[in-house]
């Protein structure tokens, strides 16, 4: 298999299993080695206090896009520490795309990063998280 | 009125106007200056491919709890940066708690502590948040 | 041996060959299971184009105490991701005082937090810093 | 002025009054709007207990790439928050580099990404820090 395969492959498990991500109404959009592309619009279910999507959500699909580059290469990995920045609102309705790609991957741990932004390119937020690979799990399976 | 009843005030305002708490089954079980616990049990929608609770949902929780504590002295406040780390995964029907406690303020940002554990006491993650205040903003209103 | 005396053990171990803290004029001034006190002045040389400490010098000072705590239980350990918010400018002369207590430890990996502040009391920094246990390695030695 | 010539003249300002970085040995091999490369070897009075590279001497470089980076535009602007995470030590004599890009800016705020490598390309640590802009302070000047 080549890497694009694996990583399809290996998102493809996933998918199945990812019962949050199609709950929220998330699309995978791309996938390949070391990076993945996943969409949200953001529903009025998903509005804070401040009429503004909540920053759990925004968090979410970050997350999500994450979570399949850093499996994409066929090795079972967990998240093991995230951060965000906020720096502009997602309103009702908007068109979240959240772009995620490797940046580095040393013996166990990786540094993925994850840009979020709005069907106009306007950036919502950045996020950065770190992976663990735990090499004996299945993907898709218990850790 | 006292720092107490200020919490409490712009919580009720807040939990009206909080459709992602109530949909995914918070519960705000105290409040105070500076303080929030809010309590989330594990639901099946809420699992990943591993069969753990996915991250986002932990994420959602704290920062939930979060932002109840650092809008607790009455003045509108965001969140500009968090960061989660996760320590064990929490497991179908787990209850949760986030106890979100205050351990700076410094003109308009603040640094807030949120400690996640399972019914049993044990730790699955620790989160810590920036917030910064918008005074001009009423709590519950558009920023 | 305590837990006290595998603390004060592990710093007096580390302390020998902390060429860096001894160089920046630093004085550990506690360590006990979990907790370090680590005291700083700001010299001339440590001031940035602002006239404030550069605030590589306040991550240094915060890092060092971090390590003595999560060291301090006598298993050679080492940071494997760090974050600082600054929340007040350090001044010429300051002397800084960095408490570090370990927040959760789960497995390999701890969660510890310092707080910086200064002769007066004020919040200069908050640090967090995640350490991961190398059992293998003696403390002092090539890990 | 262009673009480039603000950030060469903000870095001049900036260089004349960095005594930390000069005290390091520290070299600024190149600047431009949102960029900035600066060297760094490692020393023995560089050297932990592990005789690796102190985290803070790597954190203190990433820092000073940032800063450069990140008030190439000619308006002042300060750190406000700094997370790294490391991935491979860093070894006496070592000559390290830092490369800082500016990711985004949104408002006051800027998030800049610095990577750290060896002599030989290897990563040594991935560092992001978020900005805020002190319009008001001249560079190299109180804040």
């Amino acid at each position: 298999m080549t890497p694009e395969e694996i990583a399809r492959a290996s998102a493809d498990r996933m998918w199945e299993l990812d019962a949050v991500s199609v709950a929220q109404g998330m699309e995978l959009t791309s996938v390949g080695p070391g990076d993945a592309c996943v969409t949200m619009r953001v529903l009025p279910t998903m509005l804070n206090a401040h009429k503004m999507c909540h920053g759990g959500h925004i968090f979410t699909l970050a997350d999500t896009a994450f979570a399949y580059a850093c499996n994409s290469h066929g090795v079972s990995t967990v998240a093991q520490h995230c951060s965000i920045t906020y720096l502009a609102p997602a309103r009702l309705n908007d068109l979240l795309t959240a772009h995620a790609r490797e940046v580095q991957v040393a013996g166990r741990t990786g540094v993925y990063d994850v840009s979020i932004a709005n069907q106009n390119g306007l950036a919502i937020a950045e996020f950065r998280g770190l992976s663990r690979a735990v090499p004996k799990a299945p993907i898709g399976g218990a850790p």
